[in-house]
């Protein structure tokens, strides 16, 4: 998508070997008119699904989360709560585990089964895609809840990083809207082209 | 607000005195049409205010905020980050320290300096005003910056806690699209009229 690769070429740059800042438009502060046109991109790339509610993980998922879900005309979102310990005596909440390579901590994420109804299709839309560790979460918590993974959208994939090929092999229908391929002396190198699925 | 005050009755409950939930539209799931409609509450409360950016509070903060500012055209959003931890030793940050009385736990907010120029006038979104603790840390961030607060605008007002008249008293224009007055045997008591500014 044209105009978050300029974004990520323009404002992004890289730390070291695997950190990509896009703190100046994606996840801290949010660039709305960019955050539209990926909800765009998204409602694109998916519009042979069927869709019926948009799942994320706070925080920074929501915003390209909620943009979407109004390029869909306005389907709800859930976001998946963090916590760092579990709820085992809670219920009614579905719960997984995942794993953060960047802090190097594992979290529990959460959403109340009563706002994940079994049968529904569910597309789940993240900011990231490097591990893959937060996307097959929430896949977990959609398998748990008897739902079905219409697809996993993600604005920026890691292309270094393995959880883009390993959903693609489980069968997903992953969707990236712009591919970081490697970082050189802090400047972001980019796949070509448009949307890689 | 209608819409919102609407379904606060239809689908939020209390618990006890002083909880109120409405995770079903408000802060887990996310009501997005819902949403669409408070941005532009928020944009024709403060019309007449001049406003370069809105400033939030992750997680749950962040769906209005994005709404608001695609009401008042795009204009960017910066969401704080909360931290169990200061981060004294950066100075690349903003920070300010927040009780909750929910959790009954201190948090540190923190925004990047570079995204918060001095001089600019930034409205201030959130779900909930409570005791206040929220907006007041938000506001610091912004005297901390050099900017000025052009207005504080919540989703629910508990008016039956002290920090909507503080930060009145402190001469912040604060809107509120609803206010809970109370809890009566878990049902959700409303003040009567439109928004409570």
């Amino acid at each position: 998508m044209k105009e978050l690769r300029d974004a990520i070429l323009e404002q992004g740059f890289g730390i070291g070997h695997d950190i990509v800042k896009v703190d100046m438009f994606l996840n801290h502060r949010l660039d709305i008119a960019l955050l539209n046109h990926i909800g765009q991109a998204f409602h694109e790339a998916f519009a042979d699904e069927q869709v019926d509610m948009i799942l994320t993980i706070e925080a920074s998922g929501i915003a390209a989360a909620i943009t979407t879900a109004q390029a869909f005309g306005d389907l709800p979102v859930i976001f998946a709560k963090k916590s760092k310990t579990t709820s085992t005596m809670n219920n009614d909440v579905y719960e997984a585990k995942v794993y953060s390579f960047t802090h190097k901590t594992e979290n529990y994420i959460r959403i109340a089964k009563s706002y994940l109804p079994s049968g529904v299709n569910v597309l789940i839309i993240d900011d990231f895609l490097a591990n893959g560790e937060a996307a097959e979460g929430l896949a977990e918590l959609v398998r748990q809840a008897g739902a079905h993974v219409a697809g996993i959208g993600v604005c920026i994939e890691k292309g270094f990083q393995a959880g883009g090929q390993k959903l693609r092999n489980e069968g997903y229908k992953v969707v990236s809207l712009a591919t970081v391929t490697g970082i050189e002396n802090g400047k972001l190198m980019l796949a070509g082209g448009e949307a890689q699925a």
